[in-house]
This record gives structure tokens, C-alpha cells and sequence, in this order.
């Protein structure tokens, strides 16, 4: 039996778009004489859509496109995702369509990522449909993971429709999963995922068949659309399963996300600050890459504290870019402001007060330029920083969408090396030299922080694997750098609440999938 | 039988002044001859908790703190609510004691809120304990609200412990639910509600007791610590259930989230800036009154667009409440920095970005003086404002808390009245005049938005009563209003997605009870 596997890339609200690519695969898979044609997850609404989900318009929308679809479905058995509205309020549903009509629906039973708590109810789980004498089992989303030793080898093809976003390592753990499903049931199995960035998701495709042996016998593209068609009856050669690249797979996440933020919203332009260092280095490259050198503009802001070599370094990259740059003093505007506060309060000494002021007077300028010309602005501050506070609230916190927020340090410099691969793009200096603010003289990161392949080994360990404070100590970290790490990430909690959204790219994104009150008594877990 | 209510206000984490709170109500209790004391949800550790109930050393804390409040409880029962980890995951527990011994714990089967879920896990549900030959059943937290028929009247004493938080509505909700419940069941019936503010939440305590006719014979304090003793066996009056003064609760509920915000926090300084216009003034005359007069500074920070009479009003506020004020005028800042842009693109006609550099500028100074003195920042923008994006990324939406961020601006302006009911503190031209941002010549709100009556009862339709545009325009709008404010509310989600926290205090609060994507095409829902 032939079965056609779309991977598509949906928007979420655009229903003639959804529905345009959802026709014409039905038409493909036809055409392919495939007898069974898959769509991910929510394909018809695109996701997350949240509270979209409680809103009647587009839910009518929902089934009404569904409708359309179904007109193209004869000689074709197509199932397809779509959030439904039902007696039992809203849920994530498979439609089964066949000879032109909706024969049966199949709702998703566990509700649980982030994004769905709250906007979609529970249904039924898992249901079955045949196709020219074959059982095909339809999963939804994580009701695959439910799976329980029970269900045994009861179909002969197991689908599981998904929209399941990129993660540090997820696309690994997804192949060994369907993998040993698909030994454990001997049945064919075939995983599908949505493809597409949503402001802070991406969702990565990577979808896959497996044989019943549970060999994989086709891939689909990481990070782009894709259409596949599997024969279960033929002899299939076995495909070994692809090492993952951890740091190209990032490079291809966050340009998949930024291409889509823009385009999706309809945005052409893009603006950033340069300073000279790393981040904002890579922030550029990434968003002359994607969006094209003539729809970036960068501004350099120095201020009395900024090193000539910050400017000069930020030149180079600007002009091997091919980005229009401008350079926007800020010393003149600090020195009145700083005036205007004295005649309020008197003349007190230096301290993070002035600081933070030059990091909000450059977002200021930074929005200003935004607001003009209609570029948007892009943030470019990291993991590491937002982890331990090493940053300013309303100064380095700003911008339409944050593309490094998810990386930790160690992991920019990972993507700046691979963003010079074949010809060196980003400064050698801008790699080499050590990090700064430069908001008061002579200032290194390290003045106040450890270095950060330190740094970042302790923050991973807290963030990503939870492990407790003593853990750490335990495995060799120095007992007063682990605990001022510590201390310093959870009374940060306040800065990343109001941080702009974050392209998440890890399992465990600060602010989203990691969330402390910000009230409460901490002493007592240091 | 003697029951004793203690309703308290904890503090996450502080496990040794909750515990004495807990201990010091047991020997009350004892004192008092009662023979069960009960203590609401997650009373041990303080609610909401997020992501600290995946820590270890927390919930180890909770188990410790529990053991030790143990050693109280002889000749009683007490019923004590907390967090508990157990092989199914954290659950929300109560923990039965009697004879210094946890005997029973009793598990919350619908984990529900946006608190918890992802924090908790679901467990078995209501148990029955038995002290002195009565059933008494106990309900965790929503666990009641699903409650069923088939329950009929197995219990002598239902309790049902909660921490659920004020909005506008719930406290004659909640008592008119639970004397039904004591009708339906003919048993008596408990509600002990948490009180105390953590951030953006305020729990308003209002618990009560009702007899098994329905009829209330207790009612603790609104906002405020209380402890009572029902004995179930007198003769008890019968009490009337009080009819609610909506702004009086919303004026208590933001006190108690105000002080609790500052004290739990450890801070004790506020500041704000003052405009002249109705929010802020609400704002600085409730800080003055919550904090005291001598705890709170205002800045004045006119630009060239100000009126004259802004500064008078808000020196007379000022000066009635006491507070010390500051006036910085942001114009040499604001003509310096339009300078600085000029050198990089030329002059341009004045358009929004001139009008967001001045609210920007401003936020830049108040943040610096909180920096500088440690005042923590007040945010002073309202609901009618965030909803359509009428104010300022990064200018209005900035601050530690936002005490009005759920207050339509009609509801801003009952409070100012409830704020003057003695004696004129907000100046009566700060009430009279016609609303205005000035930040161009002749501003008035009115020139972009509808009326705040037309704008609030629009709002007030499609954000707390879901309806759509459609039946709106039935019930009498007019078209075209309806469908801009729809469009504003839907395209400005992403500036309410960097707000700051927003104290809650209606049943749909933006960003936290309706969330929408940042991108999608939502040209289909207009």
C-alpha cells in the first residue's frame, strides 16, 4: 500500500494558505496513486494557536476548510489534524476523510504541553480506520508516548500526527523512540510533524517511516517541507539513522524561526545594535543570511566606555555583511540625562545605575529607528546572561523575538565557529577577545561572573538536568562559585519575566519551560 | 464538635514563619476545646510555588515542616494543606494529623489552574476522615467544583481547602456555591481560602461556614488573617450573606497585593512617576496609604508637551499625600537625543516614535532612580490601555508591579472616587479633565480611541464575556467601533507579552487568562 507523507509548513489563521498546500498534496498523492495521505496535527489552524481555540470564528473556520478539503478526497483515504469544537469542548482532532466526506473523527486524550494546557480539552485517544483491508492506528500529538504494552501488534500501520518543536536533541530521541515502537508492535510506523516557526517555536519536520522490524526506511527534511511517498509492500532499502549535528541543527532552527517570524507577520526588515562583541556579531550574520543583507541595518551605539576596537570590529563585520550601519553616539544624550538627574538628586558616585542607563538609552535609540522605518528589532542578548541577571531589564531585555536567548555562551561561540566554517565572517578578534559590556572602564565579564565554560557547565546542570546544588559540588564545581550561580539565578527571576520571547531551542527555555514565583522567601534553598 | 478556621497569609518558602503561624492556630485550637483545626492548600509552603515544586530541597522542606508542625497535635486533628512528592510525582496534598502523627494524606485529582498545571500532578482525589464517630470529607482546591450528585450525603462535615485567588465576583460566587452544597449534601460545609497577595495574585481568604439547611453561620474577614470556632453542635445564628461593594473589594484586594508584594519581597521603598492624569494619581494614592506617605516618591517628568496645570495637579496630590516628589524634565534628554538620530537619518516629521522616545525616556529615568535608591517601581498603566495597545513598549509598560493593569479606566475612575469618598485626596481636576498621553500638542485620548465608557463596555464584552464581534454589534454597537477596538485588542498582544506582572483582579486577565500567538493571520477573524 502506497502512503503519501506531507510535511508542511502552516500559519496559523491563514486558511486558504493551509488550505492551498493541504489540496494540492491530496491531488500529488493521487496523482502518486497513494492510497493513504497524512497531515500533521492542527495542520488546518496551524499551532499554537491558544486561545485562538476559544474563539467560535475560527473554529467555524476549522470545519469549514476541512469541508473544502474534503471535496479532493475521492480514491484517497487523507487524515488530517485540525482542532475541533465539540460537546465536550475543544479538542485536537484527526479527521478520517474519505469519498469526499469526514468519516469519522479522533480526538487527542492527553493535553499537556504548555502551549495546550488551558486551550484544549482531553478526548478520547487513539482510534483505528481501514484502508484496503489494512488497520491503521491514528495517534495524537504525545498520546503516542501513552502508548502502553497492551495495544501489542494490533495494526498494521501505526501513524502518529504530530507538532512537536525543535529541541536541543529531540530529533535523536524521537528516531529511537518510533524506531523501537515500531519493533516492539511489528507494525509499520510512521511519524509526522508539523514544519514552521511560530515566534518562539519551531517545529522541525524530521518526520520518518519505519519497517515493521523497526529499520528506518524514509526520512523526511529537518527544517523545510517535504513529501514522501513509502510502498509498505515494497521492498524497502534500510536507511541507518543520521547522526545529528548538534550545532548545524541550531543554525538551521533559529533561521527557519526568524525566516518565518518575518514572513508570517508579513515583516521585511530587521534592525539591530551592533557592539562589537560575539552576540550581537552573530545575531547579524544570521539575520543578513536569512532575511537578506539589504533588509538588515545595524546601529552601533558607542558611549564614552565603548573600546575603538568595538567600533572597528563592528565595522568589519557590518561591511562583510553587506548591512547598512549607522553609528549613533550615545555620550551626548547619557551626559544630559545624567545633568538633568543631578539637578533632581545631587551628585552621587558611579555605580550599576549608570550602567544599566547606557543599555536603556541604546534600546531607546534602538526603538526609535524601529518605530521610524518599520524595522524590527532584533534582541541579542544569551542564555548565560538572562540565566544570571548579567544584563539590563528594558536595555538588553528588548526586541520583537530573542533568536540566542536559548544558547548559552559556549554555544554562540559553537555557532559563530560554524558561521565561519568555509570563510571567516564574524571577526577573529570579535571571537577572540574577552567578553565585555564596556559600561564603565576596563570592564570583562569575568570581573563579576566566572568564565563562562564554568559558568555554563553549573547553569546546565541547574537548568537543564536539575540537579541540586549539592549535586554539583559533588561532581567537582567549587562549592562558593556553585552557590553564587545559584543565588544569582534564582533572584534573576524578575528580569526574565519581562523579557521579549525567546526562540526556544533547548528542553528547558528560562521563562517558559522553567517558571519561579517572584515573591518568595529563597534563603532557605541556598 | 468544636472547628476551628485558622485563615492565614504564608509566604512561599518561608517554611519557619509559616510553621509558626500553623503552630501558634493548633494551640489556639486546643485552647479553644476544638476538636479538628483546619489549614488551607499548600498552607506548609505558600502558594503558588511553580517550578520550586520540582525541587527537591523545597519539597524535603515541606515533609520536614510538616513533621515538626506534628509535634503539635495532640488531642486534635488537624487538617493541613501542602505540597507533597510521592512516586506518582508532586501532588497537592492534605495531610490528616492526630496523636503528633501524619495519619492519612488526601491527594487533588484536577489539577486545573494555570499555576499548576505543569507543576503538579493529578491524584486520587477527596478522602474521609473520621474524628469522633463524624465522616468528615475533604476536598483539595478545585477538586469540589467537581463534585458530583452521586456524592449524596455520606459526610456529617464536608471541607473544602483552597487557594483561590480574588477576582472580581468570586466571593459571592463561592458563597453562594458552597450553601448550596450544604442544601444539596445536608452536611455542614467548610471553605477555607488562603489570604495574602504573591505578586500578581491575591488571595482574598473570605472563607465560611455553612449548616447543613445551606444557611451560613460563619464568615471569616475579606483580605485579612482571621481564625474562627464553629461548634457544629449549638445553636447557631443564621447570617445573611453580605452583598458585595465591588470597588471596595478591588481597593483591599490591590492594598493586600501591594503590602504583601513589598514586605514578602523584603522591599520597603516605592516610586512612580506622576503625570497629572487619573492613573498614576490612583496609583500614588494608594502606595501612599498601603506603604505610608514617607516610603513613597514621585517624579514629575515633564516634557514640552505637558500642560501646565499636569504639574499643578500633580504637586497638589503630592503634597496632600505627603510624598516626596521630584520634577525632571526630560526635554534637553529628548532634543539631544532627537539630535543624535538626525546626524544618522536626516530630519523626519514627528510621528509616534517621537511620541514613544518621551514615555521611554521617562521609563529610562524612573528606573535610574530606582537603581540609584532601591525604590521599587510602580507601574501606572490600565486595562483599557494594555488592551489596545494605547501606551508605550517599554515607557508605559514598565515596573515591578502594575497595581491597574485589570482595571478598565472607568473602573480606574471609580476607584478614584471610593479613594475621595471622605475627603478630596485625587484633585477634582485630575477627575474632570479630559484624558491625555501629551506626548504631542493638544493630545487627547479621544483622538484615537472611542469614548472610555464605549471603549470599556466593548472590552468588557469581547475579553470577560467572549462574545464576538458580531453579537456585540447586535446588542447595539456601532459596527465600525466594534470592529477597530476587535483589531486592537488582536494586534497588540506582543506588548502586553513584555508587560510587567499585573496584580489580577478580574476573571480574565490580559496576557495570563487569554493569551493569543504573535504570529498569525488574523485578517480571517475580523
Amino acid at each position: 500500500m502506497k502512503i503519501a507523507i506531507a510535511q508542511l509548513n502552516y500559519t496559523i489563521g491563514n486558511f486558504d494558505e493551509n488550505k492551498a498546500k493541504i489540496a494540492s498534496s491530496i491531488r500529488r498523492a493521487k496523482a502518486d496513486e497513494a492510497r493513504i495521505v497524512l497531515f500533521c496535527e492542527q495542520a488546518i489552524s496551524g499551532k499554537p494557536a491558544y486561545d485562538l481555540l476559544n474563539n467560535v470564528v475560527f473554529l467555524e473556520k476549522c470545519r469549514e476548510t476541512l469541508k473544502e478539503v474534503a471535496a479532493e478526497c475521492d480514491g484517497i483515504t487523507a487524515i488530517i489534524g485540525l482542532p475541533l469544537l465539540t460537546d465536550q469542548g475543544t479538542i485536537s482532532a484527526a479527521a478520517i476523510v474519505a469519498d469526499k466526506k469526514v468519516t469519522k473523527y479522533i480526538g487527542k486524550q492527553n493535553v499537556s504541553s504548555r502551549e495546550e494546557l488551558h486551550h484544549l480539552d482531553n478526548s478520547k485517544g487513539y482510534g483505528f480506520v481501514e484502508v484496503d483491508g489494512k488497520k491503521v492506528a491514528v495517534f495524537i500529538g504525545s498520546d503516542i508516548r501513552y502508548f502502553s504494552e497492551e495495544f501489542g501488534n494490533q495494526a498494521d500501520l501505526i501513524v502518529s500526527l504530530q507538532s512537536s518543536p525543535y529541541a536541543r536533541g529531540v530529533v535523536q530521541n524521537r528516531y529511537d523512540f518510533f524506531s523501537k515502537l515500531a519493533f516492539r508492535t511489528a507494525s509499520h510506523v510512521v511519524y509526522l510533524n508539523h514544519v514552521g516557526g511560530h515566534t518562539d517555536l519551531v517545529y522541525d519536520g524530521s518526520s520518518a517511516f519505519f519497517n515493521r522490524q523497526g529499520e528506518a526506511i524514509a526520512f523526511l527534511q529537518k527544517f523545510e517541507e517535504d513529501y514522501v511517498i513509502v510502498d509498505t509492500c515494497a521492498d524497502n532499502p534500510v536507511l541507518g539513522i543520521p547522526e545529528q549535528n548538534k550545532t548545524a541543527n541550531v543554525y538551521r532552527a533559529i533561521k527557519l524561526g526568524l525566516h518565518d517570524y518575518f514572513t508570517k507577520n508579513g515583516f521585511k526588515k530587521a534592525c539591530l545594535g551592533l557592539s562589537g562583541g560575539i552576540d550581537s556579531a552573530v545575531v547579524a550574520a544570521l539575520a543578513a543570511e536569512t532575511l537578506g543583507p539589504e533588509n538588515v541595518k545595524v546601529l552601533l551605539l558607542p558611549s564614552a566606555f565603548s573600546s575603538d576596537h568595538s567600533v572597528e570590529d563592528a565595522v568589519v563585520l557590518a561591511e562583510r555583511l553587506g548591512v547598512e550601519y549607522s553609528i549613533v553616539p550615545i555620550s551626548d544624550t547619557y551626559d544630559v540625562m545624567l545633568k538633568s538627574l543631578q539637578s533632581a538628586y545631587g551628585r552621587l558616585p558611579f555605580d550599576v545605575t549608570e550602567e544599566n542607563i547606557q543599555s536603556r538609552l541604546r534600546a531607546v535609540l534602538l526603538m526609535a529607528f524601529s518605530n521610524k522605518f518599520g524595522h524590527i528589532l532584533l534582541n541579542t542578548a544569551n542564555k548565560s546572561e538572562s540565566a544570571v541577571g548579567y544584563g539590563t531589564l528594558y536595555g538588553d531585555t528588548v526586541g520583537a523575538i530573542s533568536i540566542l536567548g536559548d544558547l548559552y555562551k559556549t554555544e554562540v561561540f559553537d555557532l559563530a565557529r560554524y558561521l565561519n566554517r568555509e570563510r571567516e565572517i564574524i571577526p577573529q578578534h570579535t571571537m577572540t577577545k574577552a567578553p565585555s559590556a564596556e559600561l564603565r572602564p576596563e570592564q570583562k565579564d569575568t570581573d563579576s561572573l566566572p568564565p563562562y565554560d564554568v559558568l555554563d557547565a553549573i547553569l546546565y546542570r541547574l537548568i537543564e538536568e536539575n540537579q541540586t546544588v549539592d549535586e554539583i559540588i559533588t561532581a567537582g564545581f567549587d562549592n562558593g562559585t556553585v552557590k553564587r550561580v545559584y543565588e544569582l539565578l534564582i533572584r534573576n527571576e524578575y528580569k526574565r519575566y519581562q523579557f521579549c520571547p525567546v526562540l526556544r531551542l533547548s528542553t528547558c527555555t528560562l521563562g517558559k519551560d522553567r517558571i519561579l514565583p517572584l515573591t518568595y522567601k529563597f534563603e532557605s534553598l541556598l
